[in-house]
């Protein structure tokens, strides 16, 4: 292995790029690099991989031989896809399957058996077609003896003629002329075994690499798109890019039953993360990591072989690798990099388990255009602008967890037309290196209390959840949050909630993954989440905690929370109980009113027991911010949230009041000020103080003694101290 | 029968009270009356009932002889209620049962088995607790073997010692010391007995009056009151107050199984209106139906007998006799009589089948505060203000079904001393007579097709929808449109749409009867209106139209409607359909804005479907209002709605536009100004312009032969004309 390696000391990775290399040199030293990269689109130059710099090379093996994917058709990436649902107006109809899809992308799968892996669905009576009753024939299934006026889809395979990324780049690029790439399946023996020579020589050919940048390993997450290039479909978490017939029959092998195609297309949801997964998917989930954590080890252990290390893209085809899962462990990559935008992709990469270098890729791509289709690095575009908010955004969150290595993407040739741009990376640059330095990658002093974040996924999804992008909600304000923050499942506490949790969180609307529904009627969540809190924890809902309809409650805490929501079933039901607000609530002390912003709310919320306090209530009268009392411990709830000073104050308030310790907020490690926050790190003896703002601000910081003092700060700035209080 | 009886001429019922000889006899001329009441609280002396003018008197069987009541607690009327739900915290939990109840109107039942007819639920797990292991003694019920953290209710019996109108009546009116009535139950047979030769008693002692009000038969709708009492729960629909142990035995003999009483209870919901009935529910209101029509029958028959008239207040005790249920004809009542408020009011009895005298009284009643605890005959009230805004509604409404009389209650001696609501009287009284002379109470001349409202209840709850009271929303303005409306279930649906509908409505929120609920997974249902629509009907879908997740689409007939409700499962599935709106759409026309104020209106709806129109959507662009067409018919959406003239306008233009008819609008009886209506008789060859508004209005009006011509109004003025256009 190449001795120049050193990760894990607070690096830089700095988009490359042939031609270029006098500026190349230039950056690296204004912005600290220490490796260099290339990017879809852009090559190093042998000038540049022979500097003395690490070298990261990206390597997307599924569509690196696209001679051999030509050749191999059978072999190209295949996945479910349901045509357009379609009434019946008369017995027979004809449904032109591919419709509603791009034929860029996708071409209708017709080597595999229609008749064996493809559905026709009634989807009004949920009955499948008789094979004996459709018949498919250039791009149309003809379905006889139907149901007049009951609505029809297709669940059909295709194969991906158009792999994902390559689109979307050729796309955002204007790619022109330039060929469209395929992805092929790995799951394929044949051409597994030619991925594994082609590698090996890829290794030998590569002998200035010192990182293979794996973007990603085999699977996209899904993004589909209609004929006009429009996005129909995406989900970073979805599964539905790593189907072939292959893997069907091995899933029955193994699994012991068969995968119907209506449980990959999940009546068209596609088993979106919002819906709450069913056995079938976490299965099919399952199946797929196990051959991926294979795979994917056997080509880590190529790269080691080469003397080289692996990393893993952490986004596009990473579906499979699971980063969360303890088998991803076995794989045995050497680092994991993330592409970042806000605080909440902090904590999706800083909070992976295992030894791995940890690094970010931030935005904006050296794009034209950002993923919003928004201009960046062309006219109208504000690169210093955006780079200046998400760094705002992910610096609190690094100060809760930090990673060892950031860096950029894309073309260089479009970053430095903007000086602004390249002054600005100086600035954030050293901040980053300060807190590597004064952290020593050490953990912060957080509140002396687990907080568990409730939902069906657990931690397998960990920072999945958000309500937009990039602007982040719930998620966001809690990744820089001073408290440890761990993502559990309904699994994780049926048998009781853990002892190390002093607050456990549930948000999400009705019905979706993150709130939980059907989990709700089990006896053992509800009792678990009772017993827990009425020896002392802490719960908090947002949204629609704990939402579904059952024994005559929707919210099945209400005697935990204090309130109920009215959704239409029982206005009859009157709701008496008094919303008067109480007076001089904790969680009301920074609020600037009884009616915060909370962004899109939940509405027609009601106290449903005579403990309930309330905080805040909105201009309707319904609940928005109430607290009770359950045993010795409580409930509180937040009828939405949106990103804020004021919000994440409330937020943190909240938590602390949850635990019963709202007492000790105060006591240690706290800034008065709502839009500065403080840190500290006891085992190097230093804490900073950040101005999230653009304003200047002035705060009173109470650090891990107790003392208190006087800090001022810039826009935007921060300071480090030591912990006798003089500035770093 | 006394031969001064002229019913059905267009009359007037005035409440007289004793001692007020002189004042009965001016208010009786200027008000044009023909016949006085009595009223709880009130009675008529000799001297008025012999003035000649036709005497109702007003009697409550039920309560009538409390010295009956008295002597026999264990035929006193009875119910079902539920204790508050209780977390269980320890394996032994006690339940304090009648807690959340008032004491004063309800006594525990102890005569009739508990073991028999009460029952212990686990709420959490739906179980119910063995007999074996709970106890009752003292108002408090031991369960035993709890399931920790479990929450437990108890549905037990109580008898109603405090009958619901003595109860609002006496705290209304502060009766201070005066006796609690309490209300029998016809049930019993030996009470059921005692009544007839109460009748009959009664009958005989009351010489003078010709029509004996029914106020009403036996079962109030239920108020439950808590111990404040406040109420805790009211459903006017509801069957809650005509339960007893031995109508349990009843109905398990009749129908073959037992009710739970849960089948009651309804996890607490008490199979509110807004409930989708369950088959045991409307088996329970069939079952008394049953029991009142043949009791109620026997009752009139008395009265017949003894030459007089029978008449039914339809409110307060009126639950059982169903009057949209055809056995309701059987019983043979003279007439009915509704409170009214509003056009639905107006409509929710003149639309009742049947060859009966239909009443209204009005509002406000001549008590010294509204139902709504508001002042109107004491300090800070404004009867006249209160009465010109309701007969605004309601005048409308009478011109599609007129009543042939209408009246007031109360107290005389309260309305007295408002000078200016005696003289408003005298105009409204006028106006009234106006419409009954220049109809004849003939048709008016409507739509040439019928409009079906579609719900789980249909007919039996015609004009039973609102969101508000008093003032109402789609109902409101539906009960004033120049539309033939039919309230039907989906039991009239499902072979088909009957021929004679042109459009048929659907509105309501997700999971209400009103919307319908799951009865929109019934392919029959869905085929139905798919098959009518496509055929050239409209369908109006309101709220959340045909609403219910099934087969990937939550409502169900988005390929009519053309829109979609986005509520948190597919915010994966990309919105990429355009939502611009459509110019110069027909629906728009009167419209001020696109984006028009339609109340507490459903959110994040998107169109579905290419052919969807956009005719209006939110500040968040969220659809409000969308048309699409299906085959020869049409879908028509709108997200909300609240009452006001653009969007009575709107939605009558909703319907034409649905029905495809929309050229035929202003062919006809139509007015310009949308604070204007008009209606014409061709039987009588008259037609009437009216001012809804309060400010003068012009507007062009188009008469039965297309002729246009302008007409002024003053501030909520009316105007006849003949045939010919001359004013009458």
């Amino acid at each position: 292995m190449s001795e120049k390696i050193h990760a894990k000391k607070g690096g830089f990775t700095l988009p490359a790029q042939a031609g270029l290399d006098e500026v190349v040199l230039d950056l690296a030293k204004r912005w600290g690099a220490d490796a260099f990269r290339d990017s879809d689109g852009t090559v190093l130059s042998e000038s540049i991989t022979e500097l003395g710099y690490d070298i990261y090379s990206t390597l997307c093996l599924i569509r690196a031989d696209q001679e051999w994917n030509n050749e191999h058709p059978e072999d190209n990436q295949q996945k479910y896809l349901f045509s357009t649902p379609q009434t019946a107006r008369e017995a027979v109809m004809e449904i032109d399957i591919l419709e509603r899809y791009s034929k860029e992308q996708y071409r209708i799968d017709e080597i595999n058996d229609a008749a064996t892996y493809w559905e026709v669905v009634n989807r009004t009576t949920g009955a499948i077609v008789p094979v004996s009753d459709w018949d498919y024939a250039d791009g149309i299934v003809t379905v006889r003896n139907c149901e007049k006026w009951n609505v029809y889809s297709v669940n059909f395979l295709v194969y991906q003629i158009w792999e994902t990324t390559s689109m979307y780049n050729h796309i955002t690029n204007d790619w022109g002329d330039a060929p469209h790439q395929s992805g092929i399946d790995p799951r394929k023996a044949e051409t597994r075994e030619h991925i594994a020579k082609f590698l090996d020589k890829w290794l030998e050919t590569h002998p200035n690499t010192d990182w293979v940048r794996f973007t990603s390993m085999a699977y996209q997450f899904p993004i589909i798109t209609n004929p006009k290039r429009e996005t129909l479909y995406q989900d970073w978490y979805g599964y539905l890019d790593c189907m072939s017939a292959q893997a069907l029959d091995e899933f029955e092998e193994k699994k012991g039953y068969r995968l119907r195609p209506n449980d990959l297309i999940d009546d068209g949801y596609f088993n979106s993360t919002d819906r709450v997964p069913t056995r079938a998917y976490l299965d099919w989930i399952e199946f797929t990591h196990e051959f991926m954590v294979g795979w994917a080890r056997d080509c880590v252990k190529q790269v080691h072989d080469a003397g080289k290390k692996a990393i893993l893209f952490y986004c596009d085809h990473w579906i499979g690798t699971e980063p969360y899962k303890p088998a991803f462990q076995e794989i045995g990559y050497d680092g994991i990099i993330g592409p970042c935008i806000n605080g909440r992709e902090v904590r999706r990469v800083a909070d992976v388990p295992g030894d791995l270098v940890k690094e970010l890729r931030f935005y904006p791509y050296f794009f034209e255009v950002d993923l919003l289709n928004e201009p960046t690095f062309k006219e109208g575009g504000d690169p210093v602008r955006d780079c200046k908010k998400y760094w705002m955004w992910i610096r609190r969150a690094m100060l809760r967890k930090l990673v060892h290595r950031i860096g950029y993407g894309g073309y260089l040739d479009l970053a430095i037309k903007y000086p602004d741009f390249i002054k600005y990376l100086e600035y954030q640059t050293r901040e980053y290196y300060a807190i590597c330095e004064h952290t020593g990658f050490t953990p912060v002093q957080n509140a002396p209390f687990k907080v568990g974040i409730l939902n069906a996924w657990g931690r397998d999804r960990s920072w999945g959840f958000d309500q937009s992008w990039p602007l982040g909600g719930i998620t966001e304000s809690l990744s820089g949050q001073p408290f440890d923050i761990e993502w559990i499942s309904f699994d994780d506490i049926r048998g009781g909630v853990p002892e190390e949790f002093g607050v456990i969180l549930n948000f999400g609307l009705a019905g979706t993954s993150w709130s939980g529904g059907e989990n709700w009627t089990d006896p053992r969540v509800v009792s678990s989440i009772r017993e827990f809190v009425d020896n002392g924890g802490g719960f908090l809902g947002l949204l629609d905690p704990t939402a579904h309809e059952n024994g005559g409650a929707f919210y099945q805490l209400w005697d935990v929370l204090g309130v109920q929501k009215e959704y239409g079933l029982s206005n009859d039901t009157k709701k008496v109980l008094p919303t008067d607000i109480s007076e001089g609530h904790f969680l009301a002390e920074d609020l600037a009113s009884t009616d915060p912003k909370l962004g899109k709310h939940v509405q027609t919320i009601y106290p449903c027991i005579e403990s309930t306090q309330i905080v805040a209530k909105d201009d309707e009268g319904s609940v928005t911010i109430a607290t009770n009392d359950f045993g010795k411990g409580r409930g509180v709830y937040l009828a939405g949230f949106e990103l804020g000073a004021e919000q994440n104050r409330l937020l943190q308030r909240a938590i602390w009041y949850a635990a019963g310790r709202e007492e000790d907020m105060k006591k240690t490690w706290f800034s008065s000020n709502i839009e500065t926050e403080i840190a500290g790190y006891p085992e190097t003896g230093k804490y900073i103080v950040i101005n999230s703002s653009n304003e200047p601000q002035t705060t009173t910081i109470t650090d891990g003694q107790g003392n208190t003092k006087t800090v001022e700060l810039d826009a935007n700035a921060s300071q480090w101290f030591d912990f006798a209080g003089n500035k770093i």
